[in-house]
């Protein structure tokens, strides 16, 4: 077991990473103040993983809500139903949440214990590879509205991460795929040598080899963790953690949230992104091919959905969070581990870069 | 026109107070960053001001969204109406807020902004008394579920209040003494001077005489923002702010949301508060009788609803924000301008405050 402290001076969390970890009391009890504890997941995890989690959390007063599974579910309404449970059950400004599943759950607990009497605990216990490196570190928290992804939330710190990647094994294989995304994303992005790492082990990352995983885990949040303590409110460079995922929200949203995985979405921008940052003049066109062929290698797409028009793109991607005032800011390399924030390229440039991806 | 400083850090934020501001757009411009702005009121407010303030505002891309008026509608389904008008129209992380109107439209606007994109810039133009020495102090937001008041919200600073005096004008009789019950409250928790004051004065507050109002407001917003300045994530000395809230939060909810004005409920709850704190002996029996005295003057009811039983008191203030970890706690008084959250006090003085109370 690894533990990775993510340092935001009073609010620093620990993120505890290694197999085995869910069903262990200890690395909950010290992080709930109250008597009260709510494990929100869903009806995916809940067979699989939630009597385990119960069993470490049996010193508290537990009541569980057990949410449907997927993107389409993740609403103002749904997370609605965590307040009725809440206060049902007459929990107080001293409940934990505690969030067992995937980033949905996560996203969805968070901002349910952000608002609640406005701010409660809550603890992450993510179980795809996805939210382990991506969710668990930088605290945001939210749902979707049907115009835009992750548009309603808040910034909410969790008490404590419990990665256990046991819990992987249960994956399904475009899951894994999709959260590999992410994890080749940190190297692109400032680790160029986690990136030629994870060119030398994508075969055995992808046949789930614990100490693998894990090292892929660790290395994924601390590179997270040292983006997010450096700007924890997303003004400045925090945003080179959206790599892909301009390009990858605009897919999300033209198929409807839900058809294709965050990840594989976010796999396909990285890709038009690197075009992009070729054209540009900033990485060698090689970089461009060497990325597409470990994301092939770990089985994600790098085309965008046939159906989508050059002006599908444009135009979705007007409404991206990243849009300041007006001006399209996108996520483009400098090289490779070395990404920027930047509105100074040609529009002509993005024009050839969608052109050569649209059909 | 006087300016009062909110100090929290860098998130300090002035409250304008004085008469004919809101149509003056120095007030406004100074805090808003972009160029998108949203003025956020109610079908009430809007054809008495709304014209006002958009022409205080028309060097902006101004859009407005006109809510139902009442508690009845502080929910969460009336804040995503406004998420759904700021999505239509596109406007981005720099967009900032309006809210025109009282508590409950400051507290919805101020809560989508909260959660808009996780956080944008927001106004509060309270038109209410009861707003202006309440809402506009203290950064709560949020919305009301079935099961309890204010359950669901998030702490989000205004970049500015203006406190126009002159909208008053237009208040309802029962609201502007709902307005002074919380002014009163003031006087009673901290600043005993000005609660001599308010006896002197309150025959002029209900002719509404601007200068009386105008040091009413700005006596209240200091006192409040001197608390809050003190602790401003209500761990502690800030619950004083919630004198009578704690009885009066149970007669709003055994009620249903609207059939007593909020102030009207805190009045109330002052007397009953006050009541318990004599039979503790703390306060003098005089001091209660001289309270109802000022509050009926004020034209505020001292008696709760004849058809709450003193269990219906006890079952829902149990549910109360106010309760940690199953221990009821009240704000009650040591002396007048001496308020204190406590637990340490006698049950069966309780009930016999109930006892009192109720028909």
């Amino acid at each position: 077991m690894k533990t990775l402290t993510v340092d935001l001076g009073d609010r620093s969390y620990p993120i505890y990473t290694g197999s085995d970890l869910i069903s262990r009391s200890e690395f909950y009890t010290p992080h709930i103040r109250g008597g009260d504890v709510v494990i929100v997941t869903n009806e995916t995890v809940a067979p699989l993983y939630l009597s385990q989690v119960q069993q470490a959390l049996s010193g508290f007063n537990v009541i569980d809500v057990v949410l449907p599974d997927g993107e389409q579910w993740k609403t103002l309404d749904t997370v609605n139903r965590i307040f009725d449970h809440l206060l049902e059950a007459r929990h107080t400004r001293t409940t934990t949440l505690v969030a067992l599943g995937g980033g949905v759950v996560g996203d969805m607990t968070g901002f349910a214990a952000a608002c609640y009497q406005r701010g409660v605990d809550f603890i992450q216990v993510p179980t795809t590879l996805l939210s382990q490196v991506d969710s668990s570190v930088g605290g945001k928290t939210g749902v979707n509205h049907p115009l835009g992804k992750n548009m309603i939330g808040a910034f909410h710190q969790p008490n404590c991460v419990i990665a256990d990647i046991s819990t992987l094994s249960t994956l399904p294989d475009n899951e894994l795929s999709a959260g590999l995304a992410e994890v080749i994303k940190y190297g692109l992005i400032c680790d160029g040598e986690f990136y030629q790492w994870l060119q030398d082990n994508m075969a055995g990352l992808l046949a789930r080899q614990p100490e693998l995983l894990t090292e892929a885990v660790i290395r994924s949040c601390e590179n997270k963790a040292r983006v997010v303590s450096e700007d924890e409110k997303e003004s400045g460079r925090r945003a080179i953690l959206n790599l892909g995922h301009t390009f990858g929200h605009a897919i999300e949203t033209h198929q409807g949230y839900g058809k294709w995985l965050h990840g594989e979405a976010v796999a396909t921008g990285m890709i038009m992104a690197a075009d992009l940052s070729a054209r540009q003049g900033w990485i060698d066109r090689n970089e461009t091919q060497r990325l597409a062929v470990l994301l092939e290698s770990a089985r994600l797409p790098v085309r965008p959905p046939s159906d989508m028009s050059a002006n599908d793109f444009l135009s979705l991607m007007r409404v991206d969070k990243k849009v300041l005032d007006g001006t399209l800011r996108l996520v483009l390399l400098h090289a490779v581990g070395d990404a920027v924030v930047t509105s100074d390229f040609s529009t002509d440039y993005l024009d050839a870069t969608l052109a050569e991806f649209v059909d």
